[in-house]
Parts: C-alpha cells; structure tokens; sequence
C-alpha cells in the first residue's frame, strides 16, 4: 500500500518585468511545488486525479502574469490557493526562493532598466614569470562572473535566415550575462587599483547600449574599458548570453507584452571578443 | 577596433534514440558550437552575417535525426563542416561529450530497454541512537542517485485537463529519473547485505514495468523492494523526473518519430512515496 | 617522450588579516602554482629536481606572512620570482582569484571587524495551504547563504577534554559562517518586509556579539531577530562553521599571530537552533 | 529560550584501507554527527557540556582504526553508541555516505589494489574545420573525469628541501586520480573505437606502474597509450592529485600503518604532460 506520497514541480524558474514605470522592477524566482492528497489510484496506474506537473508549471507562469508580486509569501499563497483547489489535493506547499538583483549604479544615481544580481563575482590575476637570460614578468588581471540583466535598450534583429533558422527578429528582448573579462597590463605598471574603473567602465558600458546584439554590446564594453584604463591595450570579454525566453500565455487566453519569462541555464549563447585599442 | 572574437551555442543537450531493432541505442551528448571569422560587422551593430545561436542548436537537432550518430566524432565533423559553409565563417570548432550509458543487467541477460548510468550513486545509512533509560537505536539505510532511464513501456494519459494544460496525453514517452530511496531496518537486523537486493529490485522493476505513471512506476519499485528484504517494512522513494522532451522538426520539414530529444535540467518533476507492507 | 609538461599546486585557500588597525582588513585569496622547466628526469622516476607541491602550497603561506597583500598582482609577481629561481624552472605562472569581502553595515557605520560576503544569498519562503474543512495557511520566510566572518570577539574555550581531544582552548579565533535562517509568522500576518529587519538584525547581533561558541552567538542572533520582529515567536537557525585554520609557520621560524589562515571547506561544524521568544 | 537545538560535525572523509590481504579492501565514507541533548547552558556561553565537533572528526578517525568497517550501519551504530554517552547527550545521529569503489579489471583478472570509482567520466572530443582554400579538419578525442585509486606502488621521495619544504619522503602512499586525456588523430583517422583500448591502456598502466611520483606514472600511460593505438602520435594527460593524508593518531595512543586516511578536496597538485611518440 502507498503510505505517504507527495509530488509536484520542482526549480520552476520565473523573472517578471514590471515595466509601466521607471525604475523598472524585476522579480526573479524560484518556485517549486508540492501536493498531497488523496492519490492512491495514481500508483494503481489511473491518472484520472493526477493533474500533471507540466500543468502545475503553466499556472505558475499564468498567475504570475494575472497577479502582481509584491511578496514571495502572497505569491506563493495564491498558487497554494489554487492548487488546493484540485480534486483529491489535501494540502499544497509551495516554496519560492527570491534571487535578489540591485539596480546598476552609475556615478549619479542608480539606472532605470539595468540591474546587477551580487553573487559569485571575484577579481582574477594571472602573472607569468619567465627565465630568459632576465626574468620577463606579465600581469594579466580580470574580474569573472559579474552577473547583470537589462531590461530596456536590447533588439537582436536582421541576422541571417536559413532552413534550421526558427528565431523571431525582435526589438525589445531581455539582455543578461555573466561578465569575465582580463586584460593584460604593460610592462612596468604598478596602478592595479585600475581595475576598479575597469569594472565600473564595463559596468556603465553595459547599462548605458543600445545593444543590437550580444557581440555589439560587447565591443562598447570593451572600447569604454580601454578609455577607463591607459595601462592596458586590450582586453578580452566573454558573455554567456542567459537567455530570457518569453512564455508563451496564448493558451491560457493571455498576452504577455515582455512581462513573465522563463530563465535558462541551458543552452546558452557564447559570446567571445577581444577589444584592441 | 575587434582584434579576435568567436561566438556560438554551448551545452546543446542531445538524446538520441534507435529503437529500430533492440537492444535499443542510446546516444547522450552535450554540444558546444563556436564560430570564428570575418564577423567584425556585427560588433558594430549589423547582423547580416550573425547566423543567430538558436540556429545553430537547431542544426545540431535536425542534422541528428537525418544522420546516424556513430562515433562523435563523425557527428562533430558533420557539424563542423555545416558551419563553416556559412558566410564569413573561417573556422568552425564543434566540442561534444558523451555520457555513456550501459543497459541494465538481468539476472539472466542485459534488459533491452532499460539503461543505467554510473555516476554518483553512493549508499547512505542513518543511525540514530536515542537515551531513554536505556538507548534504542534506530538503523536507515538507503541508495542515492542511481541514474535510470527507459525507452519503452512509459506512457503517461488521462490526467485531468484545466484551463492550464497544454501537456498532450502519450503512449510512449522516455521515462528518465535518479532514484533515491530509504529503508528503516526492523529492530535487531543484522543483514545490512540486503542493501544490494534492494537496489537490484529496485532497478529491476523500473525496468520491467509498464509505466502509466513514475508513481505508477514507483509503487511497482516499492513493491518489489519489500518482497526482495523480509527486515523491512516500508520503504521511501523519491523520483525527479528528467523530463526528455521531444524536440519539434516540423519547422524544418523532418519527422520525429520518438528519436531526438532535448534533455532538461529544470524544471522538473519530483515524485514522492512510501510503500508499505 | 615528453614533449610538454606542467605541474602545480591548485586551490591553495589563503585568508589573511591585518588586524594592526581598526577597521581590520581582510584578503581571501585563492591561488594556484604552475611551473614548466626542464622536468624530463622527473617523468622517468628522478625526483632530485621536482619540488614538491606541498612545498609550493607551504611557501604560500610562508610569504603571505612576510609580505603585505596590497594587490593580488604584486603578491603573485613575488611568488612567481620566488619559483622562477628554482632550479630547473623556466617559468612560474600564478593565478589568483580574490573573494571581496565588504565590511557590515551597521546603522551608522560600517563595523570595524566584521564582514560581509556578498553572493549566493537569497530570501525564501513556504507557503502550506491544508484543506480540512476550510483551508489553513502557513507561512514560513527566511533568507538562506548569508555569508559572514568576524575577525575579533570569537573565543572558544572550556570545552570538555577526553581522550578524543586535541583542539586547544582558544580566547581569540576567526568565525565565519553562512547564515540561513527560517521563521514561521503568526496566522494574519501581513507585513512581510519584515525579513529585512530580521536580516539585519541577524547581521548586526552576529557583527557585535562577544562570541563564547557558535552556540552562543546563534541564540543572541536569534534573541535580536524576535526583538526585530513582533509577527514571529520563534526563528530557526542554521550555521555552517566555516573553519579558518591557523597555519603554522613555526617550522619556517616564523611566528603566526593570528595573521595566515587556511579556509577549509569540510569537515565543518554544524549549529542548528530553536529560539523562541 | 533555546526551543530545540542540534550541533555536529558534517562532512568528515574517511577513507581505510585494508591491506592485511590480497585484493586490498578500500572503503571511502563521509560522514556525520549530529547530537542533541541538554544544551541550553552552551547557548549561554558556558562551554562545559560542549563536546568540540573537532573531537568528533578525531573520534571518528580514531574509532575507524579500532574497529573494523564491515557494513557502514555498524560503524554508525558504533559511533552513536560512543556519542550518546558523552554528558548532556539525549540523541545521537549518524549519517554515512559510502562511495562505492570496484577493483580494475585486466585482461584476465580484477587488479589487487588498484580501484575505479565509476561515475562523471565521459568522453570527449573536439572537431574543427578551417575553412582555407580547401577546409581542413582536426579530430582530438579524450577521456574525462575517470577516478582511480591505488594503495600499493606507488612512493615520492628523493625531492629537493628548502626552507619550506616539510613533507617527509615516503615509499609507501596512496595515489588517487581523476585521469583527463586527451589526443590527436592522424589526419584520415577513422577508426575512433580506438578510445577503448587507450582508456584500458591508462588504467591499465596506471595499475601495473611502480610509482615514483605522479608525473612518472603519467609518462608511464601516456607511452602505453600510443602502444594501444597508432593513429596517434601523442597524448595529453592530465592527473590532479587527489590528496589523502594519512590522519595522526599518536595523540590518542594510536599507530596508524597506512590505514586510516582522510580525503581532501583542496588544494590539490596538479600535473600534466603530453608524451610524444
């Protein structure tokens, strides 16, 4: 006999835009979901009590769209409230973990659209001793995953078209990334503070574009961090594009003007450059 | 000015099947795609040339099905030479992992549709010793991430439709999960070697059953474990479910007759039980 | 033949303090060693030219304690010479990657010995909606990986000895943790932007507490969220101690006052507590 | 007041070895302690009932080398038994993980002492076109993340001493891996089934070798490798050393004749080497 049972859907990733004013808001979440109830003919192979976790997803996504998110814990309470409402449920836990982002912060105040998630970020430096007649030394410095999100300013449109091409040209779309960069300075510096003014030029760079592509943004980054810094010729980026795909709500009768997304781990777009003076 | 750059799609997850004859094969790959060449336009803000990173997962999916994947690095080399026969591309340089996977071993014979994949599995045991006038203990024993997954014998249908599902019902689907579970040993047990029947009827059961359901799936493990160890009394499964979803070609023309699936990392279903003698 | 080779010591944690001045600093480094030279003895079983790894992880610590860290490119130029002498070696390269601590925020100013690691945290909550004859709703929040380290005020002393025991008392220690922690509202509560009192009251009482154990801080740093807090009786903690261990540089005649430390990862110790009001 | 409180150590790796017989038995666990019991006095600040979770990892170790480890829920059963008899205590709880080891397999035989740990390993491979004039294509394959241990053969001695050199020479330790390799085919290579015999001829050579450090054993495989296949001119290895320290007993009246180890994460060595034919 099934003594206890409880199912659900987990790690439902949900980012809602709230755009009808500035400073935009962006609320990113983790949602899972679990009911208990009276299942037992589900285990005896009959679905017809077992609403489907796919199905549990989708009301994620729609009541985000139909509610507003003020707090985690009456977002969470409408979906509990929903789901206990299902034939055969006795008791819904939904548990949500909220990812906190900050609006980017430039010299004056802090921008409208652009956001900044802290977390994981970390200053790299590599420094290569060679033994050649005199020691030659290179110092190459970095930062490496700074993680940032605008939501205004990104189209990507007007790429190529072929048999295997299925992506819409879209003209206002999420741009988010996990910046690495590294630089390598020249020979006989001794200003490393710069890198702070090369993390706030990357920073700025990427809040302040018009982005028409990942790469596009990628190259204002780097022209604005080799103004920043003297010291440096170059410098090399690399953007994982985290991708922010729209949900379809068209089934559930409900439109969604950029406003709930699903975030991806998996595939993601790489994008990789370096920046010569 | 763009002194180098590269771009393109990484972590492509590609299941393959061929289930034209059994023992059926099971190919599971994870795809990085990078480009290099003469896209200097692109970072200033033109994207005639910028084949999009969707296009390119895309490819890697519907070249899949139309070739056979014997070796990866034939399928690499086909991938390769798609690529670079795209405008401005100068180099194209295709990463793939395999994860194997080996069918599940019968007492007699290997199962012709049931696979297991090494990694990660570990035994647990939880010994709790309490102080009540004189001490009982308690003794959990448990497997961890024993990685499954079949490719027959799983439907799932007839579960209730609400004005949130969209989830077509289905006679055959892949059923991929890492099972965990946990047993309480009877007071006074000493035969902790029952720990390897368990897992083997526990696998053997995944792999014999006509799934409806994974708690159609689960209570039949559960089942078969408390026959296989006469110390136990009940036993607690825990199913993700790793959903395979079937990658949709029509927009490409191709078919896609249960063969080449995307594997997903989240959201994922999470089903939960115990079973009692 | 070898035709290339490399060899190091990867991940050497290094946390180092300079507590000379109020408010102390703090550098948390991690750092790998790479060498190539003329090794080929080494690959056909002649060690006389390979220094061991362990020593390279050794000197580490050795000239943290001699030289001040004032930018991590200094401090790995001075390595990489210290290893490019070595004989054999034709180059050393280093590689660092710096953990940004940022001071705690207190009401006016930041503290002068305790810090914050930004990263990885995140608020939750859980929501249980119960059918029994009309629904009940509970809500639980919390914020979870909330990292932080104090650099003064720790002690650990007049523990019990037995045969087991080799840990010295300690009047003066590091403590370094990562916060997670849960509270249940009272029924009706509205106010949910409580947690951000409560967040900083956990910082606070953690940054200020005269610490006797981690025991003793957790239930100040519970007392002060209730006090923040008028919705909530009780709060559960959960602290993670993130061992510094004291590296001892005596068999390189130097003293170590509490300066060079090992950051370890596992085994930790694991505080878990009820406060109620 | 203090509602309920818990406290342990987490995450103590254990490794013993029994090497009193051919084939060696290895067993790798990592485990838990959690007490609970009567510790409101510690939640105050006195320190007299709290039992040091460093004196539970030294426990542990110490108990391992006094009992033997037949089935993990005895040993756990052992350690709760010792804990719940300390003062204070009402309840003690032990979590185990058992890693699971298999000896390698020759031609002809399983290996007497040297282990695989099956899991993470996949296979790899990286395909590249350029695109000049006529497109040419290069064919690299590997092997990643395949763990393997050995507890004979295996010394590391005769190294250079500085000032900073403390690790005693040894003729006896235990060498652990995680083998990464990777190779080259010949231009017009077509038959990649070749990366079964070179996985063999790695462990295989990694088993067999008389170890006098681990970049001798790394050229030892390289050179069995390019015997398993002729389509290869070299190979690229690369052995991070997975550290296991043998624990000191002598404080607790204790030998400790290679038995008794425990596992490290970090830092660890790391050497690599491409072997040329």
């Amino acid at each position: 006999m099934i003594a206890w049972n409880r199912y659900g859907k987990s790690r439902v990733r949900l980012v809602k835009l709230d755009r009808s004013a500035e400073p935009h808001r962006l609320v990113d979440l983790t949602i899972d979901v679990q009911l208990e109830g009276a299942f037992a003919p589900v285990y005896e192979g009959h679905n017809r009590l077992c609403l489907a976790t796919d199905t549990m997803k989708n009301t994620v996504y729609a009541l985000a769209r139909q509610r507003p998110i003020d707090h985690i814990e009456n977002f969470g309470a409408q979906l509990a409230a929903h789901f206990v409402g299902k034939p055969a449920v006795t008791s819904a836990r939904i548990t949500v973990a909220e990812h906190p982002w900050v609006h980017i912060q430039g010299s004056n105040e802090r921008h409208p659209h652009a956001f900044h998630r802290p977390g994981g970020e970390c200053w790299t430096a590599v420094v290569a001793t060679t033994n050649n007649q005199q020691p030659t030394t290179t110092v190459q410095s970095g930062v490496r995953d700074l993680v940032v999100m605008k939501t205004s300013d990104s189209s990507f449109s007007g790429f190529p078209r072929d048999v295997y091409t299925t992506l819409p040209d879209t003209e206002d779309r999420i741009l988010a990334t996990s910046i690495t960069a590294d630089w390598m300075y020249r020979s006989g510096t001794s200003d490393f503070a710069a890198r702070t003014r090369i993390r706030s030029a990357l920073m700025d760079a990427f809040a302040s574009h018009q982005s028409r592509s990942v790469q596009h943004t990628l190259a204002a980054m780097g022209h604005r961090a080799l103004e920043a810094c003297r010291d440096i010729d170059e410098i090399t980026i690399r953007l994982p594009n985290r991708h922010h795909l729209l949900v379809d709500l068209a089934p559930f009768g409900l439109d969604n003007p950029n406003e709930v997304f699903v975030a991806t781990d998996e595939p993601f777009g790489l994008i990789e450059g370096t920046i010569r003076r």
